[in-house]
C-alpha cells in the first residue's frame, strides 16, 4: 500500500503560502519528512524574498502548485543530522539556495553542474522525488539532502548572507565561468535590483573597475557613493552611452525587461561578453553583425552549482561582502511583495522567520 | 607637393577587377607600391573565391569602391623583400589573407588581435594607410607588410591551402577560442559550404564527434563518406532534431540566411556554445529562456589573429588538412562566380592565378 502523506511527511511545520494568483500569503500548517539519512534539518532563522517568489506566487510563469510556499534564501541552524551526513553537525549555521535535490546521476550531476540536471527538484513548488511538492523557506523549519546545504562561514551574518545563496550565485557563477573576474577588467552591471547590487558588490571585490546602467539618473549616488562603482551611465543618455562604447570587457544585465541589445553590445571591446540573467517575454532582437563584427558572446546563465555557491560564500565571507537588506517580520511580507513588484526596495527584503513566525 | 599615384605606386601588375554591380571580371592593370622597408612582394600563384567576393563584386553589402579586384585567399611565392623583413626571403612559399594592415598600436593590435583592430585594412576593397585603395589576389603580384604574411609550411600546397587563410581560420578561432577543439566533444556544423567543410575537417583532426547539419538530405553522403563527419541530421526532419537534443557542446553556423536559433539551440547541452559565422540580414529573433535556462552562449566571430592564421596552417600541414577545391582559370572567374551564387562548388574555386592570368 503507497505511504500515507502523513507517513511520508510526518513532521508539521509553520509556513506563508499563497492560495491563487492574488500572490497574497498567509500562515499555514505543513508536513514536511523526517530527517533521512542523509538529510539535514534546518530551523529557518531568515529567509531572502526573491523577485522569482513574485513571479511564482502569482503564477505569471503558469507553474504555481497551491499552496505555493516560497523561500529559497535560506539561513539557518542545523537542528538533526542523517546518519549519512558528514558536511554538518547539529548547531551549525547552515544555507539552502534554489536547488532542494538533483539526480545526482546524469552528466551534468556528475560535473558538478548540478544547477543544470534536467531532474532538478528546485526549493519550491517542485516535484520531489517522493512526489509531493517541496515547500520553501517561508517556514519556520525545511528538511534538505546535504549536499544541497550550504556552510555558513564564520562572519557571515544569516540576514544579510541569505540573498547570496540565489542573487549571489546567480551573478558570481556567470562572472567565474566568462572570465569577468579579474582584477583591471572593465564590467559593468545593467539593473540595480536584488541581483545587480551584489554584482557590482563582487565586481569590486574581483579587482574589477565597474560601471553601473541604469534608466534612473536618481540611482546615480547610490551607485557610486554606496556601493563603490567607478562609474554611472543613464542609458538614455546618448552622449553618455556613446562615451562608453568599445570600453567594457563584460555586461552583466539583470534586466528583465524587453530591451533592444544593439546599444549595450556596442559596449564591449572585441571579445566582450554579455551575460544575460533574466528573462524578457518577448524574444530578443539581435543582429548577427553586432556579435560577428567584433566576436562578441551573448550567454545566459541560470543560478550556479552547489560547489560554486560554496566558494561563492566563502570568498563573500573573506571579503565582508552581503546583500543590503530590509528585514521584515512575517506579517509584513504582503506589504514587501506589493514594494518589490514596484521596485521599492534597497536592495533585498530578508524575513525575519526566527522570530516572527510563530503560531498564533 | 603630394605624391602623383605613379610615384605611390610605381609597378604595373595584371589583375581581374569588377567594374558595377553586375559583379562581372575583366582583365586590367593597376598599380602597385615598390617593396618598402617592411613589405613582402608576392608573386601570385593561386587565389581562393570566397563568398565575401561574390558580395563585393556585387555591392550586396554597399561598400564597393569600384574597381574591386577582389581575392583574400592569396597564396604564391616571394619576390622581394624590404630590409626590415626579417620572416622571409625570397623563394619561400606565402599566403595572405583577409587583412592587409592595422594600426599596430591599439589595445587589440598590441594583443595580437590584429583582426578586431578599428582601423584595419582589408586585403580588397579598403582605404590603405596611403589613401589608395587595397587590391586582392585576383592579380599576379600583391605588397604587403610582413606582419600580415603567412608562411607556408613544409608539405602544404599552394592550391588547396589557399582557402584556409580565410574559410580555415574563421573557423579554427571559434574552436580554439570556446574551447571547441577538445577530444572527445562532440560538435555540429550548420552548413556545408566553403566554411562548413573545413570546419568538419578541423573538428576531425582535433578528435571530436561531428554531426553535420544541413537543409539538403543529399549532402549526407558528402558529409559522412568523403568528409568524415559522425552523423548527419536534415534539419527539417523533427524526429532526426529531437533525438540530437541536449548532445552537443559546440555549432559551428556558418549558414548566412535568416533562421530560427530555437531548434538549434536545444541541440546543445548545459553550457554549450553556438557560434555564428554568416551575417543574415534580418535580426535573429532569441527567447532569452533558450540561453539562460541551459547557461547557453550565443558568440559571434570574425577571421582570425595572424598569430592563429600561421598556428591554424601549420597545424593543418601536420594533419594533412586542405580545402576541397575545383582549380578555374581566370578567364573562367565570371562562370565560377555564378556557379557560386547557386552554391554549386564542392568546396572552394581556386583561381589558378599563375598559369592563366597572362598579358594578352
Amino acid at each position: 500500500m503507497a505511504p500515507t502523506e502523513a507517513e511520508q511527511h510526518p513532521r508539521m511545520a509553520l509556513a506563508l503560502a499563497a492560495h491563487d494568483a492574488s500572490g497574497r500569503v498567509t500562515p499555514i500548517r505543513i508536513s514536511r519528512r523526517d530527517t533521512g539519512d542523509d538529510d539535514v534539518s534546518i530551523q529557518v532563522l531568515y529567509c531572502g524574498i526573491c523577485h522569482s517568489d513574485l513571479h511564482t506566487v502569482k503564477n505569471e510563469w503558469r507553474t504555481a502548485i497551491y499552496p505555493v510556499v516560497p523561500g529559497h534564501e535560506i539561513a539557518g541552524l542545523v537542528t538533526e543530522v542523517g546518519k549519512n551526513v558528514t558536511k554538518f553537525n547539529v548547531g551549525d549555521k547552515a544555507g539552502v539556495g534554489c536547488m532542494a535535490n538533483t539526480c545526482q546521476s546524469c552528466e551534468s550531476c556528475e560535473e558538478g553542474l548540478e544547477n543544470y540536471c534536467s531532474k532538478i527538484t528546485f526549493t519550491y513548488n517542485s516535484r520531489d522525488k517522493d512526489g509531493t511538492v517541496t515547500y520553501g523557506g517561508y517556514s519556520d523549519m525545511v528538511v534538505v539532502n546535504q549536499r544541497f546545504v550550504i556552510r555558513f562561514p564564520d562572519g557571515m551574518p544569516l540576514d544579510k548572507g541569505a540573498p547570496l545563496l540565489c542573487a549571489g550565485i546567480t551573478v558570481y557563477t556567470p562572472m567565474k565561468y566568462h572570465g569577468l573576474n579579474e582584477p583591471g577588467k572593465h564590467i559593468a552591471v545593467i539593473g540595480l535590483g536584488g541581483l545587480g547590487h551584489v554584482a557590482v558588490k563582487f565586481a569590486k571585490a574581483f579587482g574589477m573597475r565597474v560601471t553601473v546602467i541604469s534608466t534612473s539618473p536618481e540611482k546615480r549616488e547610490e551607485a557610486v557613493e554606496k556601493l563603490g562603482a567607478d562609474a554611472f551611465v543613464v542609458s538614455s543618455d546618448a552622449s553618455q552611452m556613446k562615451a562608453a562604447k568599445g570600453t567594457m570587457h563584460g555586461i552583466i544585465n539583470t534586466a528583465s525587461a524587453s530591451m533592444s541589445m544593439y546599444p549595450y553590445l556596442a559596449l564591449l571591446k572585441p571579445q566582450g561578453k554579455m551575460i544575460l540573467l533574466g528573462l524578457p517575454e518577448k524574444p530578443l532582437q539581435i543582429s548577427a553583425f553586432s556579435l560577428v563584427s567584433g566576436g562578441k558572446t551573448m550567454a545566459g546563465s541560470c543560478m550556479g552549482s552547489i560547489r560554486d555557491t560554496q566558494e561563492m560564500m566563502d570568498f563573500a565571507a573573506k571579503h565582508e561582502l552581503t546583500a543590503d537588506i530590509e528585514v521584515v517580520g512575517a506579517e509584513d511580507v504582503n506589504d514587501a511583495l506589493e514594494r518589490l513588484a514596484k521596485g521599492d526596495v534597497r536592495y533585498r527584503f530578508v524575513i525575519d522567520v526566527g522570530n516572527t513566525l510563530v503560531a498564533a
